[in-house]
């Protein structure tokens, strides 16, 4: 390509790409705070990182706030770090306006990690922008894929059908209950059962354990399952019970992913739902612009006075969509 | 216009709309059963009756099964047939695959006004199209509308997002709760407090309506209203209690409605809102049909080799819907 043609912004974003991928988290920090900020540059990354991407492994985590999924993420980094694997973790939090590591959740997890060069820990909320957090997590996750990270963590701060969503769209799912479970997380058990490949049952040192296993699995014998039964572990997150049993459990569902055939297949049609969001926030977005302007309100007059029915009026709006992507 | 340019189609289906204008029951019945099978024909009769109508006054009624509604609206139209008035029902079930009078509910609610000729009921089913109920309840009361009925209700079976929101189209919305009520609508308490306009606290012949009355009140006291406070009546739906103050209460909203301007400005809106739904179910139907065909597999093959990016490709399939609507 001739110099002059290289696209300015495109070059920085490259170069922090680069520098991304030499171990400098700030550029890393900055990529993924442009795929937070949605928008071209957001989707330049993007499209910058896709190439480059492909080998990491990536886990959900999901579950009702103080189940305590975060002493879990630091204490699964922990394991991965003793096998001198780097780790990146996104903390996903649809409702909160703060992001870029201002969160508790994020200082009380970097305490343990904090001068690791290996790991990188990075939350991000929502800045409201078309598709929001559905369509940001995967562009940050390739960023860090590219950025050569084995293994990203995401987490999610509860169990909302976006956090569920978002949790659910990751290699392996693990989904987080307590002792006592049923209340906290009543609102969406069917979105929790459909996307976990492993339970754990955390503050295992709490009354009620047997009881929670005996309900998820009673759950389970009703449910369809294909050839993976999600196992349900026992943990004790801040004294690190139970993680070792946890992180193998996780490798052995990779095993399974890669021998089966079905690592490849969920990841195409993971693949296939994003491009699908990707092309309708689009046509939205044309729509959202057309919707603005006067033709739209000359069209809305006429359906007050009704000179003009709904379905021809969407046809005219239709038609300007398309006329103005020409 | 010159006769050979008549469609034939929307020939019999202006004759159907004549007659169902004429009171003739069996092909109101049909073209509701069009605008609920969805496509083509579907808009077709939605456009025919939209400039026809504008003239009935809509009541959505909605509340947790088993809270009485059915029985409450029986009584609702014993009181608008004492003033002579026609009425017409929609008794929408978003999760039944049955419609067309099938349903318990409906030959519960017939068995009062099975012979009267001015007393319209029908059940009103999703078929899984695009956009579905949301789309679908409107067309079918423009079609009541057009056919003469003066007062149209819409009842949901239960307090989904949906039912709440097709009930929530109305131009006076009932919430219907029951003594003891909190548990049953716990999911969407909010939803159902922003469409109120009145709420009924029905099988008030049993205890806890002075509670439940205190909690609606509390949450209204700290809710945002604007000029009208939702009235809480007590009804007991079976003995006809509190009925004709029910009534007396959708009026004086209407009153409200029609006085302060409101009545035309939420009928504007959900136009709009409308508009946008139809707007948006054209363009997802478009990508639909690009999304089958060979170009995209060849996308999705790029996807899965990194040769393309998920940006690039949703480009290419925004410009194939483009090129295919010229």
């Amino acid at each position: 390509m001739n110099p002059s043609e290289l696209n300015l912004s495109a070059l920085t974003l490259l170069q922090l790409l680069d520098r991304a991928r030499g171990n400098e988290r700030g550029s890393l920090a900055r990529l993924i705070s442009y795929v937070e900020q949605g928008g071209e540059r957001s989707r330049e990354v993007g499209r910058l990182a896709y190439p480059l991407g492909g080998k990491a492994f990536t886990i959900g985590l999901t579950g009702a706030p103080g189940s305590g999924k975060s002493t879990l993420t630091s204490a699964l980094i922990g394991k991965l770090r003793a096998q001198r694997m780097p780790v990146a973790v996104l903390a996903i939090d649809p409702s909160s306006p703060f992001s870029g590591g201002a969160i508790l959740g994020d200082r009380v997890r970097m305490q343990d990690h904090f001068l690791d060069p290996d790991v990188f820990i990075r939350s991000m909320a929502t800045r409201g922008h078309l598709g929001g957090l559905a369509l940001a997590t995967p562009s940050a996750v390739r960023v860090l894929d590219a950025a050569g990270f084995p293994w990203v963590i995401v987490e999610t701060v509860g169990v909302g059908q976006v956090e569920v969503e978002v949790a659910g769209a990751a290699d392996t799912t693990v989904v987080v209950l307590n002792p006592g479970w049923g209340d906290a997380v009543q609102a969406n058990k069917a979105g929790l059962l459909e996307i976990a490949d492993i339970f754990v049952i955390n503050k295992a040192d709490r009354p009620g354990v047997e009881n929670a296993r005996r309900d998820l699995e009673q759950m389970l014998d009703l449910s369809t399952l294909g050839d993976w039964r999600p196992p349900i572990l026992a943990t004790v997150g801040d004294r690190g019970d139970g993680v070792l049993e946890l992180l193998a459990e996780i490798e052995a569902h990779r095993d399974f992913l890669t021998s089966s055939g079905l690592l490849v297949q969920r990841r195409a049609e993971r693949l296939d739902e994003e491009l699908r969001k990707i092309v309708l926030a689009q046509l939205t977005d044309r729509a959202e612009r057309i919707w603005q302007g006067p033709e739209v309100r000359a069209l809305r007059d006429g359906l007050a006075e009704r000179t003009i029915d709904p379905w021809a009026a969407a046809d005219h709006i239709v038609a300007a969509v398309v006329a103005a992507s020409v």
